[in-house]
């Protein structure tokens, strides 16, 4: 792009005092607890404290995408970049994002806090350890896990079986040997012996438990609520009979509290959470999302790849958990995917890209348009407005663009181009005037499925209303657990689909907007604690590897400065 | 004792404003960078900064005890009780400990960041996340942990024994299941199958690396040298074979920096590592210790256990890692310790002391008193002052005292009773004069052994002047691995000698001052990282298990607040 990388703009970023950034969303020095000097804790006192606001005031936006590649289309740095370009027309704006995970930061991939001029700062600390708040997930996880495993050590007195143990320990580390370990080895007093595993932390059901938390006392309850396997007699375990809940809550207490960061343009950041996207919420937290919706103007929230998968779960779970009401939502669009649609193209990461996808070929372009014309239709059926954002790259050409907005004129959806990587917040004003005329009339928004329609019927509204597949087919054991899930009370909850982000089916393979196809789901899991039924529909990985030579091989501190973060 | 606990007391307790608490001990406001409202970390850059003291001023005291009963003797609260009353008496004064591992809090175990009214506020955070270090110490050894077996993944380049690897990884937790463990599991993409384990962060080489260091690039250095295991040709893998690391360098940039926290009088404490007292060093950290001679009047620094443990281990690879001079030992004796010499009784953690041991009886701390003597003595073979501080229990009686008293007349040592779990500071300022009397009077530190002596005869040097065995037996694996460290270069290093701490000898059941001994070493490692050569001297725990009945199960949060962290 012939910008400088990543790192470097952001070191070069001069950072404003956090009490200003605290400043421009009103919120009170009383509440705002420094963790260094460029990273604060809001204090959720500020949700209750006297003389505060208590009520949604924002316009509430999240910020999705088409179906992207493996390389992802840009949403972080649109939501980072919109936000600046609406702090420039005189909005009062926050941006809410999740955490990016440590553990991947030294493998493949960089960081996630945006990119180029449109980035969170200080970006080291948002992707090495910021406040903790990772750390604290894994201790409480593993407190859990100890718990439970000396519980079989001291007697078992809650006859749990010892081969239907659904919770496994955490790590914020790719380290493919811990997916399938044996613990318990050695000698008696070292416990007993049986299979198991490590997740990423990302992945644990306490990151998207303390993502859907509103209060201190709703993180304890569903703390108590998590399931960590079964007894004998098929009866669930909880947390609350291991008597383990009420010291996770202690580990987590710090952690519940939102971190008030800054982009490089000084627009208030709320990064909090990182529960992954597959079989989680992929969403940041709730409580920032509160905080930051009884005061800005606007809030920008990311949820993760397409819209059948993040903002699915955005209006189904998080809004429905939160009780805020969504108005808009910004769909990023690229060239590139929309031509990888055309099935034409071979993106591997890490590879270059094809040379003919970067030639001016609007052909191609049309040939992927049905991806975004799902989209479009998804976020409408919603009740909600699209508003197209064109994340613009130097190797795109008019032409290209030109078929989108075409599409948009056809469908009377609002469109426009953003050039927030290269010209941070000015290269998103035009995208920021066009979300404002957007947000001028009210959005009617509306769930998929009610709360109390049966599991298996909210998992179907999903595949055929979101998806637009034909049907569903459970396989029996999914079957089985649905119904087993709806008689141990569990049927009350949302539902989050896990399948691949790189099609809206469940087939990596369908591109553009499959048709004709069938939802398959394999297995069914309840995450009681968090507050949601998931549905598998593929091999999902829950502890990712390294690479034969990982990111952290280039990643180094010379003279105390960081290097190869990127 | 007829006082609040711990928590209700420190939770009581009115805390000054942290910049205050850096005020007096002139560190500049730029140099302190606050991590919520009560804790902050001091920049180490304080130490190269233009205008900034350079060399040690202070009198630098370490506190040490007599050998202990399984309940501790109270190093801890007479070290911060103690700072206390120096502060009381007019004295500038820093108190430097290591910071409480997360995972026994839950176990059997309490706190530890002093009791009653001697301790370091804020107590919650001390005894959880504090600001994060031991969460980076476990991070960054797990990165090493996951790059090494990842290595082995993709075709181990560097022809990795797997059956001599020595590196395994860590968390703070107790977790007996996790001491054996087999990794590797699953299917061919799932890594190599092997058998590895957990140990609890504390125990991590990284942490004693982190304690050690007296700079960022001595902290990468030392991180280069970390040896992971053994080629098959036997030559030792490092961790910057693996080029790891730089990267866990930027992992532990932070941690490096000291927590500022306060006694609940406000003097200023500094918090900071916490490895283990068995197989390491049993310090907290030399950059602690660094800042902190160079602007008080006098630094006071608990050591594990008893003289023989964590005072030699001060002495002899502290001070001559931290470059800084000693002048004083306190020597922390309890009347329930000499009584538990005599050999008449069983003290037992988590059940009463016997009825008999609480009675009058100066005749059985008579029969325990070469304990004491033993110490004193191994603290005057250093060269240094020994003050002996009488930690007053209210079961205490005068006549037990005078028995205690006229030992130290006989030996020619000062000793003054402190009674400032109840009384706070002013219950230590006896001991506050004691001391500075003591100060007035030069040292004439001397180490046990020259750093080029020959390894063993560093071990027999230690066995013999400060043991006081009569000779050391290295079993054959143990005269081998010594004779391979030399020929690799190791043979600089000082020695740990990691035996119990329940009695000076190796075994435990040998109390008062054995004689007529001989120390076994039966294994011996290098921790090249860190920088020190251990041998192994009887079973030692590097994790621990929860009891049946853990502390977790009684510590939840109450409408906000935190209950049952004792």
């Amino acid at each position: 792009m012939g910008i400088p990388s990543d790192l470097e703009i952001a070191t070069a970023a001069s950072l404003r005092p956090l009490h200003e950034i605290a400043d421009r969303l009103g919120i009170p020095q009383d509440f705002v607890e420094p963790y260094g000097r460029s990273v604060a804790k809001i204090d959720l006192d500020v949700l209750t404290a006297e003389g505060q606001p208590t009520a949604q005031r924002a316009k509430y936006v999240v910020v999705t995408a088409v179906t992207p590649t493996p390389l992802g289309e840009g949403k972080t740095t649109t939501a980072v970049g919109l936000a600046d370009g609406l702090s420039r027309i005189g909005q009062t704006v926050a941006v809410t994002l999740r955490q990016p995970s440590m553990g991947p930061t030294f493998g493949i991939k960089g960081g996630a806090a945006g990119g180029g001029y449109a980035q969170v700062v200080p970006m080291d600390k948002l992707n090495l350890h910021l406040t903790g708040d990772f750390h604290a997930v894994t201790a409480a996880h593993n407190l859990l896990a100890a718990m439970l495993d000396n519980h079989l050590h001291h007697g078992n007195s809650l006859n749990i079986d010892p081969r239907n143990i659904t919770w496994r320990r955490v790590l914020d580390v790719n380290d493919r040997a811990l997916r399938n370990i044996v613990v318990g080895l050695g000698a008696r007093i070292d416990g007993v012996t049986r299979q198991t595993g490590f997740d990423i932390t990302a992945a644990s059901e306490v990151m998207v438990l303390l993502t859907l938390a509103t209060s201190l006392d709703d993180l304890k309850a569903r703390l108590r609520r998590i399931v960590v396997g079964y007894a004998y007699d098929g009866r669930p375990v909880t947390a609350d009979d291991l008597g383990a809940a009420g010291a996770m809550a202690v580990i987590l207490k710090d952690a519940l509290n939102p971190n008030l960061l800054q982009t490089i343009e000084g627009t208030p950041a709320l990064i909090h959470c990182g529960p992954f996207g597959n079989i989680a919420t992929g969403s940041s937290s709730v409580v920032a999302d509160i905080v930051a919706t009884r005061r800005a103007d606007i809030v920008l929230t990311e949820a993760g790849f397409g819209s059948d998968m993040g903002a699915e779960r955005f209006f189904n779970v998080k809004c429905r958990v939160a009780g805020l009401r969504p108005d808009a939502a910004v769909l990023v669009v690229t060239v590139r995917a929309l031509k990888a649609h055309s099935g034409r193209f071979k993106i591997t990461p890490g590879k270059a890209l094809p040379p003919e996808l970067l030639a001016e070929n609007p052909g191609d372009v049309r040939a992927g348009i049905a991806n975004l014309r799902k989209h479009i239709q998804i976020i409408e059926g919603f009740g909600i407005w699209p508003v197209v954002a064109i994340n613009a790259f130097d190797t795109d050409f008019d032409s290209e663009h030109q078929v989108i907005r075409d599409l948009c004129t056809e469908m009377g959806v609002k469109c426009a181009v953003s050039t927030h990587v290269v010209n941070g917040g000015a290269g998103a004003e035009d995208l920021a005037r066009t979300l404002v005329d957007a947000l001028r009339t009210p959005s009617r928004f509306r769930f998929t499925y009610a709360s109390d329609a049966h599991l298996t019927a909210k998992i179907e509204a999903v595949a055929k209303q979101v998806y637009g597949a034909d049907g569903v087919d459970f396989a029996p054991p999914a079957a089985k657990a649905l119904a087993e899930y709806e008689r141990l009370g569990f049927g009350g909850l949302p539902v989050v689909i896990a399948k691949t982000h790189l099609s809206i089916s469940h087939d990596p393979s369908l591109l553009g907007a499959p048709t004709g196809w069938r939802l398959p789901v394999r297995e069914v899991r309840a995450a009681a604690g968090a507050g949601y039924v998931y549905a598998i529909c593929g091999d999902m990985r829950t502890m990712p590897g390294l690479s034969s030579h990982p990111n952290a091989e280039k990643i180094d501190l010379v003279d105390g400065e960081i290097v190869g973060l990127s």
